[in-house]
């Protein structure tokens, strides 16, 4: 009899589907009409400078990534101002979740969260047996942190700035006092900033700098991503940024090579590529605004963004999931927010016309 | 106080220093006049059709990964003749090791491998704070297995077949008598054939077929890589084929989009690159018989070899450290196995032309 470990059991199984875009050509949609803004994508596409390098790298792709990527990791220390020790490399800042997870917790250890936050923290957590608490509101309110952290001794306190997927930033104020009662507390603090270069962007109030909190506080993990603003989420790569003597932990149980030759090369390029990360930014900025003038027109609310989405609540006659659905069968797909307990709905900020096609289908759904 | 889990601590980190070429180029030799035979890499390169659908979708790389990765799924399952249920795609083969090591492993557990095996049998092993047990001999002998199966109770018990780093196969009737005592036992007896097609090309004795594996034991999980014959090592893709139970399990424990959209797409190529498959075996079982031959002019022994490497064992008089120091001055990157208690170098059967320098330096080497 196979024992498989029985808290192993209690994690669901993800039942992946066929992808969405087979999904709505059931509905007969060609494949290029369908507008995609559920997974908060880069809508300018793959930054030029890495599609270079993936096509100069494509016949070295039989040969084994360099396992110290100290290329990769001495441009980010460059960037950050930070020691090349002091980062980690991640298949997407998701692994490194499952890193910081993998040190930490087992079964009788407990993580904190905000209500609705990054589904990968409960879920990595659940890898491990741990326990998640979750504090009320979405919003990362010291108030609401700092007694569930006395009360309940969480091993990780998770931090999303700005949130996903709800979209609102945490003053550097609040997470500092977030921080600093995880370090009294012996929790790591793991300062999530996958959308940072947005909220920097709109509202420099919200900068979080990793050099400053990790010279600060030796309990804090803060995660960045190449996967929205430089446009390589299919290429899978993220970092952390901590101590030392964090970073040397998870490295303990960082598998060899976790990321691909043309991950490596398309991040080193993408960290160049200045010109596409403006017209990212610039045009995200242009756009979020006709998202908020949209909500307005049409007495919808929504939660203030910082982030390359918003998230539109629905009003209490309407249902998120129905207008998903009404969605989903035009061609439009975006994330009903259901699922964490929302009447809500996350949706990508796309390139102008995917965004006109939005507005257009999503009137109709609400009238 | 940060509490990392005691037995996180035991494992060792791993300082990678800077790539090897690096390090070659200290001693002035060129980067393309370095010769690595080190990573059992196709020294043919990336197969062209997967060359081809990387640059194809280059500019795709912004967005993730179709996560149910039904057509990858479905080629594999297509192939092997079994259900895609069957089949769990990992990041390398070396990924599956770890979700199967997840599900079973913990402190009070073991793991079986024979002396000389992967070495991320073991560290997996550890990343669960599980003892690992050996046999006495690098080859996997059903009479050093079974006693230590019966002792021991093992987890996993793990089958490298052919083996990594020596090269040697074993037959399907101990294989066979291997399982069925693990299976017995209440262990999950894993098959690495990450180098079966050369094993398959060289002697058809040594052929596993994962389909009549699994429809024989429900203990089972057969592996497979895209790293080796099919030229892909540094797109990390692999793949795992074992009962639906045991892959509903593992699924519990893979993160989501665990390979690239570029692998994926390149995986899926490959599988239809008979061409080069084909080319690439050839042009190994060719270059074997030349590193056969050398040895037997050379006086030196060697492992009968199933893969793309062969592993040559030093006289007594000779020493492989300083024997690998001296190529490797030269700009030949071979693997010395003294850590694996061996006093041997297992080297990559490369190209003619990198054979003849290999073959060139060691003789200096050695006189």
């Amino acid at each position: 009899m196979i024992e498989i470990k029985p808290y192993i059991k209690n994690i669901p199984v993800y039942e992946a589907g066929k992808p969405v875009e087979l999904a709505v050509r059931e509905f007969g949609i060609a494949e290029d009409e369908v507008v995609k803004l559920a997974s908060n994508e880069n809508p300018l596409g793959t930054p030029p400078k890495a599609v270079e390098a993936i096509k100069k790298f494509a016949n070295k792709a039989h040969l084994y990534p360099d396992d110290s990527m100290y290329r990769l990791k001495g441009k980010l220390a460059n960037r950050f101002g930070v020691d090349d020790k002091n980062v980690i490399i991640g298949a997407g800042s998701d692994q490194v979740i499952s890193f910081i997870s993998h040190i930490l917790l087992s079964e009788d250890k407990k993580i904190l969260t905000s209500a609705v936050s990054f589904a990968m923290y409960d879920i990595y957590a659940k890898h491990h047996g741990a326990k998640v608490i979750k504090t009320k509101s979405y919003k990362h309110l010291s108030n609401e942190f700092i007694p569930l952290i006395k009360e309940h001794k969480p091993s990780i306190v998770y931090i999303c700035t700005p949130n996903n997927p709800t979209g609102d930033a945490t003053t550097k104020e609040e997470i500092y006092k977030i921080i600093e009662a995880s370090y009294k507390s012996g929790a790591v603090a793991v300062v999530d900033g996958a959308y940072m270069e947005y909220a920097s962007y709109l509202c420099s109030d919200y900068e979080i700098n990793p050099k400053e909190l990790i010279q600060k506080y030796p309990n804090v993990v803060y995660l960045g991503t190449f996967s929205k603003a430089y446009g390589l989420g299919g290429m899978r790569v993220g970092y952390g940024i901590a101590s030392k003597e964090l970073i040397e932990d998870m490295m303990r149980v960082r598998p060899p090579f976790n990321i691909t030759t043309l991950s490596m090369e398309a991040a080193i390029s993408a960290l160049d590529d200045d010109e596409f990360i403006k017209q990212s930014l610039e045009l995200h900025s242009k756009e979020l605004i006709r998202y908020k003038e949209f909500a307005k027109e049409s007495g919808l609310d929504y939660i203030e963004s910082y982030t390359n989405f918003i998230t539109y609540l629905m009003p209490n006659d309407l249902n998120s999931t129905d207008i998903y659905k009404y969605l989903f069968q035009r061609g439009v797909i975006v994330r009903d927010l259901a699922s964490y307990g929302m009447n809500a709905l996350r949706i990508t900020v796309g390139t102008e016309k995917q965004n006109d096609k939005l507005f257009s289908v999503l009137s109709e759904a609400i009238k």
